[in-house]
């Protein structure tokens, strides 16, 4: 364990270059590269439910162990006053965990439990899967399930199908999932708000500053544009008009209103500073007085304006809760220095792809199960209609 | 321990930057700050010769192999000829570690281990040490040989003095001794050489280049500046010339030194780039031939000059082998990236300065020894003379 774990901090120090000659990675990103790859090892794509071999679950026990003791020694000084013998107080300065860490990290730590707990429980279940390639040929039953399954994960033809009993899941393993499912799903909307949090409070890196187009306007397209500016705003409805088809178009969208969200707060920002010199220059206090109006307005106008593309970008989030990460979020990640939100967004990262795989796998079961009751409902009630007609 | 381990390591990814945020010093830079600690703390300024404490010997051993461990993973990639089963053969890269950490590491181990048994072989000596504060007054043999030694070590006051028996060392012991010191000095002369090596091939920073002054000549001084250009050149005459009557006016000749060399090297290099640059223009033959024979014989003298100053810097670093870091060299360690060149440097530099401080206490007590003998002849020489008189 020892030389494995020697072999994991040299390969951290060296930041991914083996030439040794410096040239590699900063801390942070290799750090925040190690944790990813560890999590895609580990965990992969998750293509079944069922509890983590052993091997894995230590493999990710250990190395996580080994990455997150980085933590603890990340602090950061306090004032603290400091009692002595005559009475009077002292103030000296003590260091403790950094407050981000102290806050977060046990949370993710408790997440993750949670989310390896609930794997384990599929011990002993109710359904089992099939490959789809060797599920074709069995029965016309299965044959019938296979042709369910291959419309909801049509592109996904390397996952295995599920399989539940001829009679349907019983109705305490059906609740034992839902459970599952409603569980899985807060755990999924915690990480994703730690991922969040942790991702705004990082610096925008110069590149992405550089980048940014000059006008926010023709970045965001017309219907967007005008979206935005309407008198009555829906973010539902301005989606609604967007084609959000694929993935794909869905991240383009997101690129582009949160290019134009900084755009405005660039200028937000440059703006209240220009009125702030303004003031101090009070020689021409009549056309000043036109343009501080003026500058207001604007302002006002472009207040509104980020009020409302952040709600559509919070809007399009929700709809596409497995979004992949934004130009802005790669580009934080990329040129982030910062160790401790290295490891923040990184193991809240992959913590949230996992209860998503987990929270994925429980609805292929489920919709499998609706359907097969559903077939057998309505070949029950046509039963019924031919006995009736009989 | 892996307790500790865990501890080192994240210190040292954390670049000595406790708060996290990657405002560190490089990987480079951390281990070998690490290293260059780690031996004072162990090693400290060596007072005595006496075997190291278990402790100390373990905490060195066990430190250092982490430390090292992290050239385990430094490698480069070679072409190499596999044969495959038909008889021809095809040429893949291979990874193997890197060649100056092949060759420099395993030595710098092996000085290691023979310092650390130089130490181990004063568990039983012919002479003690006293501390110089209590010594003073026990006795007037005792005030003799203070004195002596104080005359050696006058600004070494903290050091204990070394006594011996009132019959000096025997034959035994003392053969012992100057056999160790001879064999400590070829291990300072190996670890002097790789670390010099290793200096040379690091990158000279920029930050040295825009420190260089203009011209090489107003800063070495006439007085150095006119000994290199005599037809006549001798380094050792040179030196004597120079006030070199402490360490400090001796590292001040060897930084100009230095630097007047750098200056040099970079006019020959740009020299030769011009050189290059002006022969593909052949427009005005005659008057490039007239620069070149200019450049030709500036260079000439240049290379002279490089040459003598080589020597002379040669010549120095042997009459003060404990010279301190030159400006150079401390730039080159701040600045330096490579993680291999950063531990082969400071493992060699630790190994050095303990090679150093042996050989020092080895001198010590011959002295003293030396010392003893000769009052103990003139005093028999006296007791001799007096009764030839009598």
């Amino acid at each position: 364990e020892i030389e494995m774990m020697k072999e994991r901090f040299s390969k951290l120090l060296l930041g991914e270059d083996m030439s040794g000659s410096g040239k590699g990675v900063c801390t942070a990103l290799a750090i925040s590269n190690a944790l990813t790859n560890l999590a895609a090892s580990v965990f992969g794509e998750l293509w079944r439910l069922e509890p983590l071999s052993h091997e894995r679950k230590l493999l990710w026990q250990r190395e996580m162990n080994w990455i997150l003791s980085v933590c603890d020694h990340i602090v950061e000084f306090v004032p603290s006053f400091h009692s002595v013998t005559d009475g009077t107080s002292l103030e000296v300065m003590i260091s403790r965990p950094r407050s981000d860490l102290h806050i977060n990290l046990p949370a993710l730590r408790k997440l993750d439990a949670m989310l390896l707990e609930a794997l384990d429980s599929y011990k002993e279940t109710d359904f089992w899967y099939v490959d789809q390639g060797v599920s074709v040929d069995i029965s016309s039953k299965n044959q019938q399930q296979k042709s369910v399954a291959t419309k909801r994960e049509e592109d996904k033809w390397w996952l295995p199908v599920p399989k539940i009993p001829t009679g349907g899941l019983s109705e305490k393993s059906r609740k034992a999932l839902q459970n599952q499912r409603d569980c899985t799903n807060q755990i999924l909307k915690a990480a994703m708000a730690i991922n969040e949090q942790v991702l705004s409070e990082m610096q925008v890196p110069d590149v992405y500053w550089d980048s940014l187009p000059k006008s926010a306007r023709a970045n965001l397209g017309d219907t967007i544009y005008y979206g935005l500016r309407q008198e009555h705003f829906s973010p539902d409805a301005l989606l609604s008009s967007l084609d959000l088809s694929t993935e794909h178009s869905a991240l383009e969208v997101a690129n582009r209103i949160q290019s134009a969200l900084h755009i405005w707060r660039k200028k937000e920002s440059s703006g209240s500073h220009k009125e702030g010199k303004s003031k101090s220059n009070g020689s021409s206090r009549y056309s000043w007085l036109k343009v501080r109006d003026l500058v207001a307005e604007c302002g006002d106008k472009r207040q509104l304006l980020i009020e409302r593309a952040d709600s559509l970008l919070l809007c399009l989030r929700q709809r596409f809760p497995g979004l992949p990460q934004t130009v802005l979020d790669v580009n934080k990640i990329q040129y982030n220095k910062d160790v401790g939100q290295a490891i923040l967004e990184s193991y809240s990262r992959v913590l949230e792809s996992l209860a998503y795989s987990i929270l994925s796998r429980i609805d292929d079961v489920l919709y499998i199960a609706d359907m097969t009751k559903r077939n057998q409902d309505s070949s029950g009630s046509q039963l019924g209609s031919k006995t009736n007609a009989a």
